[in-house]
């Protein structure tokens, strides 16, 4: 059994909506799960957790501020002593075309850093909606695709637990 | 007037048909307008214009290899000689999250890397849908708003070209 | 005569120090210059500009919370309004490979989202030392290589400003 | 014991060079190693392994078109088959500042969207050396600290297919 991390930045509670459908897909291995905000989280978090996704609204393109110094101040406790998670992200913009891919990117890349392997989703979920760089929505994740999306994700960062944890 | 050139490679249709939807919204200041695939197009193409959009499908979340070949063998010839110029990028990605605006941002960093000054627009052009980065569809840019945003590109083009032949 | 804003957070003095040599090398033409750090800058030094550079650290491979907390703060009052404005970018890294073209890219993204058109440089300032995504340096930017390249991309800023607005 | 690829482009023998440090690292684990340029590589290869470094000499700030030639031209019968391998990236620039790193982020991008899980170092192999996304040279890798950072990406890559193959 696994420990899953859902970390998640909301200002609107579009993000902790998302976070809650990729904790949802999560479930679908027999792992043990947290869904947190930044606010909740602290560095036990980050250490107890082999899988995270990390959620942030699409901020001018790239990972909100507050999301930015949750991972800048953990900085000179973990940097260096936690390579070899899984991780992946998820966001949401304005519209398409917003950023909400970007950001995904930004957050892998902080990721990434932190010595994490990182991953995005080849599936289609639906006919024209996919997670390649992890899930994004539009606005407020209403449609039946965007929540599918979000599930597909937390199943996937599951999968790849549990294939580290065999 | 200045010189635009709209420069795209399309696989199935969907990349000429964006850039049509470009070229029409450049249309609106008074400058002179080429619209040209990389088949049709060469290095005097390039020198001869004062803005570019370049459109490229979202081929595994990066610039299509056809399109990376045209700008890798203009290298020796123009690279170092054409700064100062005004780009920005549209692409189709299979669906929402598939690397479209990724995509966008491989082809500002091409253009980046000729000392083009590369753009995005703020602008919504209906409710869930903007250009951050460029323009973005998913699959055929069939729907109105998707092309609202191709005329918006290539409308915000012509106008950074008029600020700079003014 | 343009108006030259220069950026920066630094937590070190490694990027204030970037930033003097950026601000040098945009005296090479007869604008008028201001080199701010976050703290003090405000959205009025934002309007008033024609051109920016931004320099941040490189934390985690993006721009500092506190650089970014600066223009997520500002979204609400200027972004939307402030479209057409030039704007590049300087960073410090731990190391070469440390991110600093990274998060060079992540300046970028949030000012291309506020409607600037952004550049990098073409320049080699020496004989392995370039910035084609913005200034980069590797800890504190002693080397003559290093105090160059800030230099130049002052200078080329201080180009793109004359010509927007001759 | 695991499979592990050493895919390379390289135009001038600089990334064939740093080629075969990356597979020299690799050697520190008991895997299959395979060394092999596009122009020997093919489909099998990419099934064959549970690991690869993809490197690119950075062409314009992202990949050559060559090497994203072979990945394009492999979609249709490998993409979506090959979820959860795991991939890093290396590459050489003509300078410090000339888009190395950015290069690696479009080499992960790629792999990112074959369902790979990419990675990199957080390690430093000198005072002012690192490969946070991927190993990155200025111009012909010669330097003990440059001939190192290739050593530890391969290395590292080792120890990740150890950890999936436990």
């Amino acid at each position: 059994m696994g420990h899953i991390l859902i970390l998640y930045d909301s200002a609107t509670g579009n993000i902790r909506q998302m976070a809650e459908h990729v904790a949802s897909g999560a479930k679908s291995q027999n792992h043990d799960i947290r869904l947190k905000s930044i606010q909740q989280a602290d560095k036990d978090d980050i250490i107890w957790c082999d899988g995270i996704a990390v959620g942030s609204p699409t901020n001018m393109g790239i990972v909100s501020w507050k999301m930015k110094k949750f991972w800048d101040e953990l900085g000179d406790e973990l940097w260096g002593k936690i390579d070899g998670k899984i991780g992946c992200a998820f966001s949401s913009s304005g519209g398409w075309g917003g950023g909400a891919e970007i950001t995904c990117q930004s957050i892998l890349t902080i990721l990434i850093n932190y010595g994490f392997l990182v991953f995005g989703v080849t599936d289609y979920v639906d006919k024209k909606m996919t997670l390649h760089y992890g899930s994004v929505v539009a606005g407020k994740p209403q449609s039946e695709s965007e929540r599918k999306s979000g599930n597909r994700l937390g199943k996937r960062l599951a999968d790849w637990v549990s294939l580290l944890e065999k």
